[in-house]
C-alpha cells in the first residue's frame, strides 16, 4: 500500500497536490482523473446523515435526503452506554454507504462549558472520559462499516456566539485536562480517520493553523496518523495551516489557495515535503474509504424498518427518569380509563436541534399515537395543545388544559424549549421553559396531583418554579425519530428507564460554572471556570444542583456491595457487585469516580474515571469491574509539562450517580517518584531547600554572604515563612548588595547553580 | 525651578546619573555630593512608620524605632471617611519628618481578591471608588507635610503565594474596571510623588517593566510625572524597566546595574534621553522633599499623646458592628455588677499584621484595662484566657470561661486569627477560627445569652458554626495601638458605631468569588472570576453572604428620603436626604450604586459610585449631595480600547449597605453617541447590516454574487440568526468560491471595504 502511494505522490504534478488538499465543492475533495484518484464525499451528520441534492449545495435551509435520525449526542450521552453507540455507529456507516458518503461529519465531541450552549444537544457530555469512551465507540462502529468518522471540533470551541472570531482563553492544565481528554481517548482507541478544527481561536491563535494543537499534542503526542481537515471556511492563512498539519480545507475549489501554495513552494517559501506530507495522507485516507464504498453490498438500501427500530431503542436507552414520587411511573396502561395527554409537543413533537445536525427523518413516530396505541385507543385520551405560541400567553389553552387534566385519572405534559431555541449558530438566553409552560405546568398540576412532566430539550433546563408540585419528571431530549415510541415505552413500563444524566441540572442559571463570562460577546471567551466544568465545580464550590451529574431513576433499585480493590505497580483493580433487589429487570449505570485526598494543585473533589452499564434481572448480580491506571490518579502539571500521579492516599468512590456514592474504598498509591523540577536563576528559596545537595550549596553560600554584609540574614523558620516565596536571586539582591560590586546577582546564582550540577554529575 | 534642575542635570556625568537611579543601599537613594544632590531616606509605612536602626537594615524581624500604630488599612478602609484619613496621613507626615523619612512607602492599594489574601490587612476595599477616595485622601494628608507617598503596589499584585514570580493573568477590562481604577483615582486626585510597583508578572511582563502599565496607562493615559520605583529587589531587566519608565531600583547600590546602564549609554543601546528622563524625576522629587525635611519645625517630635489620640479615634470609627440583636449593646458600664471578658486577646492584643507593615508603637492600649476603667474597676470583671495555643485544645480553659460566663451578667469574647496568620509573605489556608476558638464561643454562648463576640482579625472570617447562638458581633479588626480604648469606647457606647465593612464577608470559604484559582502555586493567578470582585460577585450570583459589604450597624437608626436626581450633558446629580431616627447622635455612611440596566457587555448588578459620612444628632436631618459624571456609567470596551457610556435606562440606589437599597431612581441618560467599531476584513454579517451604507453594499454584492453561483442565499431574517456571526469573508468562502479562480476572498471582501470608505468621504 505505502509503495504504491508513494509511486501516485511522485507520479503528481505540484498543481494536482495543492489541488488535492482542498476540497473540488461543498462536500467532496478533488479527483485527479488522470491518476486515478478519486474524490471523496462527505456530510454532515452527528446523528443522521444530512445530504443535500448535490455536492454543490449547503441544504442548511432546506430538505434533505432521508435518513434516519438517530437520538441527538445529549441522549446518546445518557444513555452511558458504549455497545449501543457502537451499533448505532455501524448503522450510521451503513445509512452512509447508500448515500454514497464516504465521511460522516461527526461525532462531535465538545464539552459542555454552560446549558446555554446552542450545540450542547450535539455533544454528549460535560465530562471528557465519558464522551471519550462514547466517543470512541461510535468511531469505530461507523468505521466498521469503511465509512470515515470526522472528531470534531477540535479544540476550545465551546459556544455558539461569535465562534468565528472568538478567542477561546484556556490554560494549559485545564485545556489537557477538561477540554482535550476527549479527543484523545478517541484518537487512542478508535484512530478516527479524519479530525475537524474548529472556527475558533485558541489563545490566540486560529485552531486551524495551531502548530501546538495539530502538530505537537494530536500528531507527535498522541500519534495521530489520519487526515485533519478544517471546519467549512475556517482556514485563514494556508501557509500556516499546512505547516500546523492541517491537511484539507474544505469547502473547495479555494483556488487561491492552491495558487498560494504552488507559488510558495516554487519560491521556497514552502518545503514541498510539508505538502507531500498532507497530500500522502489524504491519498490514504482515499484508500481506505474507497475499499468499502466500492462494494456492492454498498449500494444497496438499507433496511429501514429495522434502522427505526434502533433509534427507538437508543431513544428509550436515553431518556432519563429524573424524579418519580410514591413510584407514580410507570402507569398501567390497562388500568387507565382515561389520560389527559397535554401539550402541543405530543403531537408535533421536537426530536432534534437545528443547524448542520439537522436530519430528514424516514419516519417519526408520534408521542400521542404511540400513548393511544399502548393505552387502548384515542377514546381513552384527552388531548389539549396547553400552549401555542409560546411568546402569546393564552389562557383559554391552559384553562381546556386544567379542565381536562381534572376529569382524567393522571396527566402527561409534553413541555420542552420552543423549536428553534437550540442550533448551530448561536446560543440560548435562558435555560428556564416559556413562561407560558410553566404556568400551564403549574396549573395542571395543582389541579391534577398525578401530573407527569415530560421535557424535550436539548440540555439542562431550570425546574425551580414548578418541580415541587410535580411527582414526576422524564427528561426525553431530543431523542430523533423513534422517541415517540419509546416515551410511551418508559411511561406504561414496556421499558424500565435506564439514562444517567451526563450534565449536571443547575437550580438556576447564576449557578452555572461559566455564567460569569459566557458569551459574553466580546469576541473572546476566557474559560474563567478552568478544570472545575460540571459537577466538578457544583462539588468544589459545595452548591447543590437540581439533579446531579450521573442521576437516573429506575423502576427498580439497585444493592452496591463493597468495593473490592487490588494495587499493583500504579494500577488498580476495582470491583463491586451490583445486585437488582426489586422485581422488574433493569440496567444500572455504575460510574466509579477518583479523589485525590492531597495534591500539590488544586484537583476537583472527584473525577470520573470509570462507569459500564450492567443489564440485571430481578434477584441477579454482577460484578462492575474497573481498571485505573496512573493516568485516571493523574492531574497534569503545567511547571513539569507532563502528567502527574503523586503517591499517597486515594478516595475509590462507585455511585449511581455523582452524589449518590454507594461504595467507598480508601487506596495509598504507589507511583513512580517525581523529579523536583531542575534549578534555574529564578528557583525559590524553598525549591532549594527541598534537596539535600542543592540545600547545602545555598547554605554554604548564605555563610559566605553572611560574613560580607552588615545585615545578616538566616534561613530559619520564622524568617523562610517570608523568605520561602522568594527567589533566591532577589534575595542576594535584597541583602547581599554590599558585596556586589561589579558581579550582578545573576552570575552569583550562574555559578551556584553550576556548583549543584557538577557535584550531580 | 525647571532651570535649576536642567542645569544641574547637565552637570552631571553619566555615571552619576546611572547611580542616582538606584538606591544607596537599603533604604536611601544616592547623594551627589559634589552636585549638592542630597540622598532622600525612605521607610516602610502603611499604618506607621517602620524605621530600622539603620539605613543597612532591612529590620523586618527586629524591633525598630517606635512610630504610632495606626489601625491597618482594613481598618482605615471600614471608615470610609475620607477626612478622618487625611488626618491619619497628616500624622504620619508629621512623624515621618521627625524620623527623618522623606518617603513613607505607602499607602498599598491593591484590591481584595479573596480572604486568604496574607496581605489583605493592609489594604482598603475589595472596592476600587472606596479603595481610590480613601487611599487619595492618606496621599494628600502625607504629601500636605511635604513627605512622599508610595502608593503600591502597582498592579495586579493581589495575593502573596509566589509573587515574586507568579504571573497575574488579567484581561484587559478587569484590568481597567477592577485593578487600576483606584491607582488611576489616587494619581488623578492626589498625584503621589512616587509609586511602587509590584513584584508579579502582569500578562506574562514583569510589572517593573511593563511599557503598557507604566508608560502607556500610568503616564501618558493618566499624566502621572512622578517617580516610578521599584519594589524591593523587583527589578529584573534594568534596560528594559528604565525604557518603560521605572525611574528607580530599591535597594542599591545594584552597582552591576550601573555598569550596564553605562556602557548601554556608550554603545548606544540605550539613548541616554531614556535615562535623563528618569534622573530629571529624581531631581524634581529630591526638590520636593528637601523643603520640608530642611525644616526646624520637622526636626521636633511629634506629640505622642495626641498621635495616640488620633489612633484610638481611628481605632473606633473603623470597628463594625455587624450584629446587635435586641440591641444589647451598648453595655450599661454603671449598671453591670459583673462582667465576664474571655479571650487571651483581651489582655495580649491583636491590633496589626506581620511583615514590612509591621510598626513598633509607642503606646498600647489593652481591652482589658479599658474595659476596667469604665466598669469601674477590675472587681467588676471576670477574666479567663479562653484558650492559649490555638493548635491545642484546652478544655480547662472552655470550662473555666464558661463557669465565669454564667456566674456574670454578660460576657465579652476576644477572638480572632491567630498572631502571624496575617501578614506579608503568604496566604491563609483558611477562613475559619480556630477549632478551639469556635468551640470557646459555642459553648460560652450555649451558658449565657448576653454574649458578645470581638474579632480581631485582618479580612473577612467565617461564622456560621457559631453566630447563631451570639446575639452580637463586632468586628474590632487589626486597629492599631489605640483599638483597646475604641472597642471599650463602642462596647459601653461612648461612641456610637459608624464602621462599615469596606470587603464582603462570605458564609463559607467555597463562596468566594475566586476561591477556585486563588493561590494554585502554580506560578500563575488567573484572575478567573473577571470583573466579578467582592460584591459585584454575590450579586451577579445571586448568592447571599454572611454581611455584605457596606454594612454596619449603628445604636441609632437612619432614615433615607426619596432620590432627588438631575442631568444634564451626561452628568447626573443625585441628593438624598438622611435623618438621624433615634435618639443617640451617630454617623451614617451613605452608599450610592449605579445599575446599567441594559448594555453590551455584561455588566455587575450593581457599582459603588459615590459615598459619604455624615454626623447627625438625634432628629436631625442633612443632605447627601453626589456628582455622577458618564465614568460613572461607563464599562471599559476592549473592542474599541476606551470606556463607554451607553445611552439608556440606569437605576440610582442610595443604601446604608450594598444590600440594604434606602432609595432608588431610574433614570434615562444621554452620551455621546459611540461610532461604530469601522468594519474590517473580519467583521461579521451582523456588523456589515448595522448601518445602512455598509448593509447597501452588502446587498448589492449578496446579488452580484448569488446570480453567479449554483446554490444562492439569502439574507433573511431566519437564515441572518444562523448567518449573523459569520464573518463576511467567510460567507463568500463558504457560498462563493464558485466565483472565485484566481480571486482571493480576502481581495473581495476588501474592495467592498473600499466601497464602503468611499461612499463615506
Amino acid at each position: 500500500m505505502n509503495t504504491s502511494i508513494d509511486k501516485l505522490l511522485k507520479s503528481l504534478t505540484l498543481e494536482e497536490k495543492a489541488a488535492l488538499v482542498a476540497g473540488a465543492d461543498m462536500w467532496k475533495t478533488q479527483e485527479i482523473e488522470r491518476a486515478g484518484v478519486p474524490s471523496i464525499t462527505m456530510f454532515d451528520g452527528t446523528n443522521g446523515v444530512r445530504k443535500p441534492g448535490s455536492t454543490q449545495e449547503m441544504g442548511l435551509f432546506s430538505e434533505n435526503m432521508p435518513a434516519t435520525c438517530y437520538p441527538t449526542g445529549v441522549a446518546l450521552g445518557s444513555t452511558w452506554n458504549t455497545e449501543l453507540i457502537e451499533e448505532v455507529g455501524e448503522a450510521l456507516g451503513r445509512e452512509s454507504l447508500t448515500l454514497d458518503t464516504q465521511i460522516l461529519l461527526g461525532p462531535g465531541v465538545n464539552m459542555k462549558r454552560s446549558p446555554l450552549g446552542g450545540r450542547n444537544f450535539e455533544y454528549y457530555s460535560e465530562d471528557p472520559v465519558l464522551t471519550g469512551e462514547l466517543g470512541a465507540a461510535m468511531v469505530n462502529g461507523l468505521q466498521r462499516m469503511g465509512v470515515g468518522a470526522s472528531v470534531k471540533h477540535f479544540a476550545g470551541n465551546n459556544q455558539e456566539t461569535e465562534k468565528m472570531v472568538s478567542n477561546s482563553v484556556v490554560d494549559e492544565r485545564t485545556l489537557r485536562e477538561i477540554y482535550l481528554t476527549a479527543f484523545e481517548i478517541i484518537v487512542k482507541k478508535a484512530n478516527p480517520w479524519t479530525v475537524m478544527t474548529s472556527y475558533n481561536l485558541l489563545n490566540g491563535t486560529y485552531t486551524s493553523e495551531h502548530d501546538f494543537l495539530l502538530r505537537q499534542v494530536l500528531r507527535e503526542e498522541w500519534g495521530y496518523d489520519g487526515v485533519v481537515m478544517s471546519d467549512w471556511t475556517a482556514v485563514h492563512d494556508r501557509l500556516k495551516s499546512l505547516r500546523a498539519g492541517l491537511d484539507l480545507e474544505m469547502p473547495g475549489p479555494a483556488k487561491y489557495n492552491a495558487v498560494k501554495l504552488v507559488s510558495a513552494v516554487r519560491s521556497g517559501e514552502l518545503d514541498e515535503s510539508v505538502l507531500d506530507a498532507s497530500v500522502r495522507r489524504m491519498l490514504e485516507l482515499v484508500a481506505k474509504v474507497t475499499a468499502a464504498a466500492g462494494s456492492k453490498e454498498a449500494r444497496q438500501p438499507w433496511d429501514v424498518d429495522a434502522h427505526h427500530e434502533l433509534a427507538r431503542r437508543a431513544a428509550a436507552e436515553s431518556i432519563v427518569l429524573l424524579k418519580n414520587e410514591n413510584g407514580i411511573l410507570p402507569l398501567a396502561a390497562g388500568k387507565l380509563r382515561r389520560l389527559a395527554v397535554i401539550g402541543q409537543k405530543a403531537k408535533k413533537p421536537r426530536y432534534q436541534g437545528g443547524g448542520s445536525a439537522r436530519v430528514t427523518p424516514t419516519r417519526l413516530d408520534i408521542p400521542y399515537d404511540e400513548i393511544a396505541a399502548m393505552v387502548g385507543g384515542e377514546d381513552r385520551l384527552a388531548y389539549a395543545e396547553g400552549y401555542r405560541n409560546d411568546n402569546e400567553p393564552d389562557d383559554a389553552l391552559i384553562e381546556e388544559s386544567v379542565w381536562l387534566a381534572i376529569q382524567a385519572e393522571a396527566a402527561v405534559l409534553f413541555v420542552g424549549q420552543p423549536e428553534g431555541t437550540e442550533s448551530e449558530g448561536y446560543d440560548s438566553k435562558t435555560i428556564d421553559l416559556p413562561p407560558v409552560q410553566v404556568k400551564l405546568i403549574q396549573e395542571v398540576a395543582a389541579a391534577q396531583p398525578n401530573c407527569i412532566v415530560v421535557l424535550c430539550n436539548g440540555t439542562a433546563v431550570a425546574m425551580q418554579e414548578w418541580i415541587g408540585g410535580v411527582p414526576a419528571v422524564l427528561e426525553m431530549w431530543l431523542s430523533g425519530q423513534g422517541s415517540g415510541r419509546a416515551v410511551a415505552d418508559i411511561l406504561f413500563g414496556r421499558v424500565n428507564p435506564s439514562g444517567k444524566l451526563s450534565e449536571t441540572f443547575p437550580v438556576k442559571l447564576s449557578d452555572t460554572p461559566s455564567y460569569l463570562t459566557f458569551g459574553d460577546g466580546n469576541q473572546q471567551a476566557v474559560y474563567s471556570e478552568g478544570i472545575f466544568t460540571g459537577y466538578r465545580y457544583y462539588d468544589k464550590k459545595e452548591l447543590e444542583p437540581l439533579f446531579p451529574f450521573g442521576h437516573g431513576l429506575s423502576y427498580t433499585s439497585f444493592e452496591y456491595g463493597g468495593l473490592r480493590v487490588r494495587t499493583a505497580g500504579g494500577v488498580a483493580t476495582v470491583e463491586v457487585d451490583i445486585r437488582n433487589a426489586g422485581d422488574l429487570a433493569g440496567q444500572e449505570v455504575v460510574q466509579l469516580y477518583v479523589q485525590d485526598e492531597e495534591s500539590r494543585l488544586i484537583r476537583p473533589v472527584k473525577e470520573l474515571k470509570g462507569f459500564c452499564k450492567l443489564q440485571l434481572e430481578p434477584g441477579e448480580t454482577k460484578t462492575a469491574v474497573f481498571t485505573l491506571t496512573p493516568r485516571d490518579f493523574s492531574y497534569y502539571d503545567p511547571k513539569r509539562g507532563q502528567w502527574v500521579a503523586e503517591s499517597g492516599w486515594f478516595m475509590l468512590m462507585a455511585g449511581s450517580s455523582s452524589a449518590d456514592i454507594r461504595a467507598t474504598a480508601r487506596v495509598d498509591m504507589a507511583f513512580e517518584a517525581q523529579q523536583s523540577p531542575s534549578l534555574h536563576r529564578y528557583s525559590l528559596i524553598r525549591d532549594w531547600m527541598a534537596e539535600s545537595l542543592s540545600r547545602e550549596v545555598l547554605e554554604r553560600f548564605m555563610e559566605r554572604m553572611n560574613g560580607q554584609i552588615s545585615d545578616p540574614v538566616s534561613l530559619s523558620e520564622q524568617s523562610l515563612e517570608f523568605l520561602g516565596d522568594f527567589p533566591l536571586i532577589k534575595l542576594i539582591q535584597l541583602y547581599g548588595q554590599e558585596m556586589l560590586i561589579e558581579r550582578s546577582p545573576e552570575s552569583m546564582v550562574d555559578e551556584l547553580l553550576a556548583t549543584v550540577h557538577q557535584t550531580k554529575v
